[in-house]
């Protein structure tokens, strides 16, 4: 055998068992049927690299927040979409404040979690397919590093001209990234060394998830530099208007409606 | 590419940056260069499943310990000899107990944490390969579930011949096994069917190991039932002698050498 996973809602079944585990009700993954297991994201790129890491922090109250989360959320305001809801702690405490926030994700066992946590207006879908139902937004937040989303330099155009299709007037994109360039790891120098030389990116992960016997398809998720995103920016309806990187090697990037 | 790891010191590497992370001396694995970043253990299937696992717990001391391991440091007399010896866990307490303990493993990134943290008495190597080493034990132990290492049908009477080869008159083997046929999980129950109809034992795992851009070789570790080991054992210079399951599925399986 081959040892490849069924493609299938590899987020959605991880955060359901990391729910369960949370919560203490319904079943939870176990080792030989009898001691706890705990429920990790693994996360494979194409060159070999696999990392895994405690799903938990998905579900992270704002006390276990890191500083640019905290920041970021202060900064929303008037209809907000939150691109990649997850767990739904960011929304959570959106609604809490009592900001309008639409949660948004292409995983249902994601969206499962958010219902069951008492999100209140959830969306399965891409920005794309959800750009055709009409709505408009204030905020889009683009959080837990979710601006790698972008992908890269030909999805990144799309997906933004996406968010300008539901952007009402004036409206912002509060996007956490991070610096990718920093490390001297050989592993990580040597991946960036290879995407440029293959007209990408250097931070253009090439990457799939894994949970027990399910994977994604293989997906590109951009790490990228301040830098990098002005000029992905550039040529779009968006202009990149602030950069707080207090926290660096991550950061937030606020992007606003040009014109 | 096509996600491959390379070839390496799996278990060694991950053993080598769980025990800086214990020790809070020397590099420690970290999210883009700055959070700290939990050492994970990945097994990979050759279904496609894969887990992962945090690896702190091969440093863990006698507190944090099952029941299992306990009666079965308990058992251990005369020269004895801990075969994957790991981060050292089990020789430690032997060594603290006056017990003439030898670790053998075939991980140098093991043994170099094992000797950091003071185990005395080291060889690299497989049972075979220490077999040839002329030396003689009084007790085996094969913890942590490395039960496992007799692999399937064909390489028990091997694994069992190499201790036999190294045993002193009256010698015993403590292992630590699982019996995998609890589970109603079809992602289990259909590999162990699976595993059946290629004419291998239904806990007959494929597995391989992985850790960063490091994969070990894929290889054979048994989860057996008690009856299923004493049909291996049949045939063998050795006896079951003694069955502990209190502590169900876990069981502590003891050999006696006949005659």
């Amino acid at each position: 055998m081959t040892g490849e996973p069924r493609i299938g809602d590899v987020f959605g079944e991880m955060l359901r068992d990391a729910y369960a585990v949370h919560t203490g009700i319904g079943p939870r993954p176990l080792v030989g049927g009898r001691l706890p297991r705990p429920v990790i994201e693994i996360i494979e790129r194409d060159d070999g690299l696999i990392n895994g890491a405690p799903a938990a922090h998905y579900l992270d109250g704002p006390q276990d927040w890191q500083p640019y989360d905290h920041r970021a959320v202060d900064r929303a305001r008037g209809a907000t979409l939150d691109i990649g809801v997850g767990g739904g702690r960011i929304a959570l405490l959106l609604q809490e404040r009592g900001v309008p926030v639409t949660g948004l994700d292409t995983s249902v066992g994601a969206l499962r979690v958010c219902r069951h946590r008492g999100v209140r207006d959830l969306v399965l879908g891409t920005v794309d397919e959800h750009a055709a139902d009409g709505r408009r937004y204030d905020t889009f937040l683009l959080l837990g590093n979710n601006l790698g989303l972008i992908e890269g330099r030909h999805r990144a155009a799309a997906f933004l001209a996406a968010l300008a299709a539901m952007a009402a007037p004036g409206a912002q994109v509060i996007a956490h990234g991070t610096d990718p360039y920093g490390t001297k790891d050989p592993v990580h120098t040597g991946y960036h060394e290879l995407n440029r030389r293959r007209g990408r990116l250097g931070g253009q992960l090439r990457l799939r998830l894994r949970y027990r016997e399910l994977g994604t398809e293989w997906f590109d998720y951009l790490v990228c530099t301040a830098e990098e995103l002005a000029g992905l920016v550039r040529d779009t309806a968006w202009r990149l208007t602030d950069v707080d990187d207090r926290d660096a090697p991550y950061y937030l990037a606020t992007l606003r409606l040009a014109g």
